[in-house]
């Protein structure tokens, strides 16, 4: 059962960092695309009915530069360096980061959904660890959505049993892929990667929005990836 | 001879709006991508050597409801209208507008060149009107330059008078075509627009970064489109 009353926008997140959970990685990129409920209900579609980005969606993508250095691997996923970033005078994961994000999020008609795949796993405590060093808060009301096992549910739930579900890729490249026949765009830059989520849910639009009606968590709930290093207290 | 210091980062931007400035148009839609300078020295380039995207780039793109409607063209051109920005609960261009785009700026390393096409005809004062009617401000060593004037007088300058320069055509499209033998994408989205923009600079990214170092105008000299209806004053 849902624990908050119904989200009115979705916003799509992705995070890119300096490495896996393991490392205590740092955000250096995030990209958010803002959806009201209503394109999401009736999407916009192509000529041949497969649906396409709304028209109407505020974006904000945002590059900063961590303090402690990507993992060899990371870096070659992302594109990123700390060498570039600093090229490009990049300020770290900082206030102005903050004020950025909450009045873009202001300007969305609340209650919000934040969406991720693998969100509960990664992006959302990674983004929690970071509000949380900055004593920075979300709208009280938000909720959060991840695509990962709420589509291997949905699809346990059509499969009754039949069908060999667990065979079937989830990563967002292969459902991108099932999905339309074709290759995601830009995999690993956080943009990149949220117009491929944006498009996989829109596939399955209409599910996802009465498994986030059902399912949502609060965001309240999500517990940070780790304790930052410094920051204001875990009160956040 | 510039009006200000040699500016770091270029921020490029598209207006788009409920129509030409006959009718004293509001904004439905703004999009900036902010690039570090250095990213224009030396931009990445494909396996052909054609400049792409830069990897370090900041992004944002907001959409808004006008009070005012829009005119039949502006609506079918930019496939916005008043219906589909309300359905979408957009709020209008407001000081969450402001505080977005203040924020977004502040994560930029200055003196900041506002890049656009067209621009001091068009999207510089606009966007100076909507500002004066919210008493904002934009930081006061921003500069900015308009690429059609600079393009075609970059031209003329090279032409020596022996090529009929006024032929060619110098839309944003037209460039964009006459550069990558390719079409535009996403033609009047704000978003797509941008992009453009900055494909047409990237080809060009030398010439127009001198040109911004000599020629570049103070934000201060920007007159707005018309008087705003209300607002706090016209001192902003």
């Amino acid at each position: 059962m849902s624990e908050a009353p119904r989200a009115e926008t979705f916003v799509f997140l992705d995070l890119e960092a300096t490495g896996l959970p393991s490392i205590d990685p740092e955000v250096a990129e995030i990209s958010l695309f803002a959806v009201h409920r209503s394109a999401l209900e009736n999407p916009d579609r192509d000529e041949a009915g497969a649906p396409v980005l709304p028209r109407v969606l505020d974006k904000l993508t945002l590059c900063m530069r961590p303090e402690r250095p990507f993992t060899a691997k990371a870096s070659e996923i992302t594109g990123l360096s700390s060498d570039s970033l600093a090229r490009c005078r990049k300020a770290s994961f900082d206030d102005a980061v903050v004020r950025t994000l909450q009045a873009f999020l202001s300007r969305q008609e609340g209650p919000i959904c934040l969406v991720a795949h693998n969100g509960f796993d990664y992006d959302f405590p990674l983004l929690c660890t970071e509000l949380r060093r900055l004593g920075a808060h979300l709208p009280p009301d938000t909720v959060c959505l991840d695509t990962l096992p709420a589509l291997r549910s949905l699809d346990r739930a059509h499969s009754h049993g039949t069908r060999a579900q667990g065979c079937k890729g989830y990563s967002l490249g292969s459902l991108f892929r099932r999905y339309f026949q074709a290759e995601p765009s830009a995999a690993h830059s956080a943009e990149g990667d949220v117009h491929t989520l944006l498009m996989v849910f829109l596939h399955r639009a209409a599910e996802l929005l009465g498994w986030a009606d059902e399912q949502a968590r609060s965001w309240a709930r999500i517990e940070p990836m780790y304790v930052p290093p410094d920051g204001p207290s875990l009160e956040a």
